[in-house]
């Protein structure tokens, strides 16, 4: 059994490991095990995810060991991690001449070979990516798929370009791309430019994917930077123009982790157990045959038979014949978020017909066993990604506010995400954290649909001239 | 161009640079990046390992960092490790109460969890695998593939069984797996049960795989150790027997590097570049369209209503319409190892008809382009398979001789493989070992087809009974 939903902290700390996500009993704080079914889980959304980066990305991978020289040259980068990364000092019993950072990601470990790939312009754009583990000593609590000292799925991507404008249309690609991919998990999202002082460190700016969690909190699960020519100055990233001048390129880099997952559990799943969206879920359909004494057979025969046919259509497909009572296997199959569930009893089998329900619903249809097409059981699927996705939309903008009144952000902050109009001042946004005590998120680069307010507006602080800002405690 | 394969220390070098495999510039010894080209290579490869792992183990994934603690536990395993483990020391300026250690195999990482998850004899087997980073502090000689500090695409699989029988049987299975694998990238390999003194780390035994390179060294490509209830003690995982005592596990652990992949270049590559077997070419086929002024309509024509075809069907399919002369087209393809050419020039497409060559092949020779079906495709990739097979079978069978002379062995090595009978006696062994200057590979589980010489026979050195055994200078 779960805790309540309502209790969310210890609900996602139960979930984690009775769906069997991960095994957070290893002996290391901050690491976690991958379990069979998370990691088929993890499978899934990631081939997603690589789905849409091969599209315009090559696939790579770069060493996890960085030397501190190479790490240590971008002055902004290296303040921003040196309090978080890990130190390789020993090889063996050897000291080693030069430290060795584990990767916290990988533009000082990459960007010193892009000065040798990229010599002309024929060479750019250049767009790069890899899926790997990267690590971050987090002194901070930390929580399975959400904050880790090993992240164990780092989708980071990389590219130069010839100018900033080339640079920037790319980055309103990687934007397109990431709301692509979390549609197709039915995860709603903002998203947010990041205020000058929370930008990632070497940056020209950063936009943040932002999801509101069950609590109110926000979860950052996603960013995209442009770097603008900041790194290649420091890498010495040139290429010849068409006219045989030499140009610093321009980047970018933008990266998900594995909190995509963990907005997926936290997100869609309720008090029984995961939800999971058709397309993503390990187990798709679950096939309950009910066995009364001397139907058996009838029973199994029907079963057998749907259980063929679906796996025939590819569907991922299976059949419970515990001996199990059928409570325990419904409450089971619940807990893993199977989106459809079968259930065939013997008055099903003499009508050859079977008994369907969704993991979102409570309704129980009867259907007959030969309306069970390919095409119908993908439409279920579409038809249920849209249900998660507009609950999941409604329950995000019912979190959301618009306040002109700095006295009342406060009160409000904890259940979810306050707007405001702030101007560039870094001292009215100071102001506002402090009153609200709580971190801003940054300018909305667009509105949430069903949220009715200007993207201009008076700063609630000092009344000039200011853009729509968000502001939350975040994870 | 690259240096002649006789050469093949230098033609290794180039072919993974040239053949863009790898980018052997990182700063680091011992660090490659995969290039593009050379990560579809791999994903294509480790693609067919992991269909092959899944079938009956279960993909997880466990933290690369193992506290001090833990890799201390078994004493010969950390004897057979210590000085090849990088040690993280520092977590941004703190100093680790614990240091850890960055996996160089993950038995202490994972069995901690096994007697964790393991309770009673109906969790038995169990069966997982996962593909990641480890890594060993190498103070030899590194080599791309071969020799690496950070080894990216380390499968290794992990089980658990009843008793000790059980988990022999998985021994073989894990060899069956082991051979269909290397069956399918046709390479070939001597199953070899590797000395005492050589066996890994905490096994009760160790089989390998090992191919012979072209200039007559053997790489191990693969290994397969039975564990027995070494670290079942260590770890203390026990199960409950079906009539209620506690036993041990046995276990087994099995693992294939990117040396497949080294093994895959250098067995079938050669003068002028990469050889690869048809289902594992980044690109399978090669449109080259052969253009004469006032023809250029014809051709493209053709060559685009080839190129569509093929790629319907599901080919990996590139078409070179670039401005090369057709001898700078060949060359570029050879390199990269596509296994089949097709060529249209104006003669061709006047007649419906293709020009089509395989790599491993001088022939070329006529097709009428409507026979360009699916299924005369794959059948014209399983014939190449076959040769490569048939052709590196007999090179490898043409550098294995066997002797019943101490003293010509010396001779013989670097430039393959000697068999002889040898005794059980560790005396008997160090002085073959001394003569021929090179190190005792281990029994032979099998004897290659086309080797006639029984597996029992006079120990080379002392006369008693002994077994059939193999000595190579290794990578």
């Amino acid at each position: 059994m779960l805790p309540p939903k309502s209790n969310f902290s210890e609900w996602y700390h139960e979930i984690i490991q009775q769906a069997q996500i991960m095994d957070i009993r290893y002996p290391v704080k901050g690491l976690y095990v991958w379990f069979p079914f998370g990691f088929k889980l993890r499978n899934l959304v990631y081939g997603k995810l690589k789905e849409i980066m091969d599209r315009e990305h090559d696939e790579v991978y770069f060493p996890a060991l960085i030397p501190e020289t190479e790490l240590g040259k971008e002055g902004q980068h290296i303040k921003g991690f040196e309090d978080e990364v890990y130190w390789i000092t020993h090889g063996g019993l050897d000291e080693l001449d030069v430290k060795l950072a584990l990767r916290p990601t990988s533009e000082t470990a990459m960007y010193p070979m892009f000065k040798l790939w990229i010599r002309s312009h024929a060479d750019l754009p250049l767009k790069v990516y890899q899926v790997v583990n990267v690590f971050r000593y987090e002194t901070k609590h930390t929580r399975p798929l959400i904050r880790l000292r090993e992240i164990t799925s780092f989708k980071e991507a990389h590219t130069a370009h010839r100018n900033y404008e080339e640079a920037e249309e790319n980055v309103k690609k990687a934007i397109s791309a990431y709301k692509e991919f979390y549609d197709s998990l039915a995860i709603p999202y903002m998203v947010i430019k990041r205020p000058e002082w929370d930008k990632f460190p070497g940056a020209d700016y950063t936009i943040a994917f932002d999801t509101i969690m069950p609590d109110g909190r926000t979860l950052q699960i996603g960013t995209v930077h442009h770097l603008a020519d900041n790194f290649a100055k420091t890498f010495d990233i040139k290429y010849e123009t068409p006219n045989g001048d030499h140009a610093y390129v321009h980047q970018t880099c933008y990266g998900i982790s594995e909190r995509c997952i963990a907005s997926l559990i936290s997100i869609h799943g309720d008090d029984v157990g995961l939800v999971l969206p058709f397309d993503f879920a390990p187990h798709q359909i679950v096939i309950i045959p009910i066995l009364y004494k001397g139907k058996e057979e009838l029973v199994m025969s029907l079963a057998d038979r749907v259980y063929e046919t679906l796996k025939g259509m590819g569907f991922r497909v299976v059949m419970d014949t515990s001996d199990d009572r059928p409570g325990a296997k419904y409450y089971r199959w619940e807990l893993f978020g199977v989106p459809i569930r079968i259930e065939i009893g013997p008055r099903e089998a003499e009508s050859n017909e079977v008994v369907v329900s969704f993991r979102d619903e409570k309704v129980k249809r009867k259907v007959p066993a030969e309306e069970l097409t390919e095409e119908r059981i993908r439409e279920w699927g579409r038809e249920m990604h849209e249900r998660l996705r507009e609950r999941a939309y409604r329950e995000m903008v019912e979190k959301i506010r618009y306040f002109d009144n700095l006295g009342e952000i406060a009160e409000w902050i904890g259940k979810g995400v306050a707007l405001f109009h702030l101007c560039e001042s870094l001292e009215c946004g100071e102001k506002v954290e402090e009153e609200a005590k709580a971190g801003v998120l940054g300018q909305l680069v667009e509105i949430p649909e069903g949220i009715k307010v200007s993207k201009e507006g008076q700063c609630i602080v000092c009344g000039r001239e200011g853009k729509l800002n968000a502001i939350a405690k975040s994870y």
